[in-house]
């Protein structure tokens, strides 16, 4: 078995572990503890890596960032709307 | 200029984001908000994208992987201490 497969459980459980945050967050309302800095950079940070996946054409590095922009954008807006 | 810039400015983005997360997760104690199981995942598979890294034998990958774990691991130890 090639240790690519390192890469592609890297990339679902970094990718899928926004859900339970976007879930919470969507549900509670609770940004209080979440930091605003954090979600502006890490959201910038995906959208290069999203870019850096289309420059490579590597499908699994769009798939997964377009995912995670998704979702860290989502928590970043709530973040900015609920303070 | 190569557009392997783009990378390095993801990695350098997604990495550094979670500075201001663990510094005020430290300093407040406030975990209310943050998700448990977002940071279970995320430090997880941090750690996948390290042995990844290692595997590749790519330094950009193992240091930026490397702090990301840290301050990952930073913020969910907080998170199962304080709840």
């Amino acid at each position: 078995m090639s240790l690519e497969v390192l890469g592609y459980i890297a990339a679902f459980l970094t990718s899928v572990s926004f859900i339970p945050q976007a879930v919470m967050t969507i549900r509670t309302r609770d940004t209080h503890g979440i930091s605003r800095g954090m979600y502006l950079m890490f959201t910038t940070g995906v959208a290069f890596w999203l870019a850096y996946g289309i420059y490579l054409v590597s499908w699994p590095m769009i798939v997964a960032n377009l995912v995670t922009l998704l979702l860290a954008a989502t928590i970043l807006v709530l973040k900015l709307r609920y303070g």
